[in-house]
């Protein structure tokens, strides 16, 4: 299996899609939708649509079935680093090295488009429910996204700045804020299976989403601004818990060898999984 | 009939089945769910939800069944209040006679509970999805809730701040930032009723909602800062569009009882439409 082509493959299907539901989108005015499509067609290494249409092959679930939830989840990912970036928020001025969205629409515009794009993702799902699995499918995401998920961990992170470090409240933010799209993507497939292999990819997608956000806190430390196209080192100076300023730079890689093994051993018995062992690689080796 | 005691008695059932929604509500921290909770119990005339239950009674549609639709659009509503009173938007401190969202929690919190008030709306409306009927509806009220709805239109009204004043523009910001969610009230119990009388109460929503906006301009202008619960003349401070500054007070007035007048004629085949009509004329006389 070559990862790198099939990886290619999905994320131009999946570009595909993206590019034929911008074109109904339906906005009342013109410059909040540019503003809506800058920032998911700014780039982005569309991990979470990947990983949705691979489990989907896996499981054999027609991959038109699975597509609107991978843009659905794209927008909803999307949307929260709009508010991520915010001034009030991590006030970030470069996302995927370019502008963040309200450098360029101004903050008022960019909290518009967030929103929008959040509601956009439901206006999706709503439309892609056709029966109880999908039905159970968009539920699911819907409550991974939220209060109970990512928002949830995002809230989490910024009331844990300049608090004392704590290993619990470390787990919590990212089990939510990085992990809990993560899951879904591994989920959604499952659920549009009719809970398919539901059990192994719960732990697959948990562990992948831990693997994720511990390499994103090496990165931060060991990477250049220009590869990971945003800016570096924030999470010292702004005395932020990760794995990192919690374990260190050894003790954080620790953690990645850990979540990779117990994902890898999750989906062992799953037959086809070539592809799902070498998105654990390539989140572990990115380098961005 | 006694349109008081029937509002209220709308309203009190809204309250109850609000507060058993919020008990069951999960988030991954407290202090997220707190300035959600805050927001959505610090008062508020819950205009959308007593006029689901209105037209929900009217339609003979089981109250039950529009309840969830209820608690998800005063949940948008609320969510879009959050992020329009932000330093970055309208910058105001006080709503509904209390200090702001952002006031109380911050602005990073404030646009977090935002987003997961939006998101909650979702979760709620998927699991009220259990025929094509409900499903429809979900899926008018994420359209109307949009970018091509309520979010396209507050887009637009911020982009027309301190341009030329334009009679097309207004009402298309109008139509949109208010009245596609009155319009959504009105139409989400004729979905769930299997469209029944869906024209007419597409006409009695649309004018409502637009009578709605021109008096919240008209009592920019004339209501004190104490009934209103918020800042005052606002409007003409900020060179925003509005009926007022376009057409001037009686003007603005003339509108008014033009889209009563529309509104009321709209539903005059109706069965037991009194309390529909006393609803127009309770936005029409209203002083808050």
């Amino acid at each position: 299996m070559n990862f790198n082509k099939r990886f290619n493959d999905y994320k131009e299907i999946f570009e595909e899609a993206l590019k034929n539901r911008i074109e109904t989108l339906n906005s009342s005015n013109e410059t909040l939708k540019d503003a809506m499509v800058y920032s998911l067609t700014v780039g982005g290494k569309r991990i979470r649509p990947v990983i949705m249409l691979a489990v989907a092959e896996v499981l054999c679930v027609d991959l038109n079935k699975v597509l609107p939830f991978a843009v659905a989840i794209e927008c909803i990912h999307t949307y929260s680093l709009i508010h991520d970036d915010l001034p009030s928020m991590d006030n970030d001025d470069l996302r995927r090295g370019k502008p963040t969205n309200h450098k360029v629409y101004g903050e008022a515009m960019a909290i518009l488009a967030g929103d929008a794009l959040l509601n956009y993702a439901y206006e999706l799902l709503l439309r892609s429910v056709t029966d109880n699995n999908s039905l159970s499918a968009a539920r699911m995401l819907a409550l991974y996204a939220g209060a109970f998920g990512m928002v949830g961990g995002q809230a989490l992170d910024i009331l844990s700045e300049n608090t004392a470090k704590n290993e619990e409240i470390l787990y919590k933010i990212h089990e939510n804020k990085t992990g809990k799209l993560l899951l879904a993507s591994t989920l959604v497939p499952s659920c549009l299976a009719g809970n398919e292999c539901f059990d192994k990819l719960s732990e697959y997608g948990k562990n992948l989403g831990l693997l994720f956000q511990v390499t994103d806190d090496i990165l931060d430390v060991v990477s250049s601004a220009l590869k990971l196209g945003k800016s570096i080192n924030k999470d010292a100076d702004e005395n932020k818990l990760t794995f990192v300023t919690l374990y260190g730079l050894e003790g954080a890689k620790k953690y990645a060898d850990k979540y990779y093994e117990k994902a890898k051993n999750a989906i062992e018995n799953i037959e086809d999984n070539e592809f799902l062992v070498g998105l654990l690689d390539f989140v572990k080796d990115r380098e961005f």
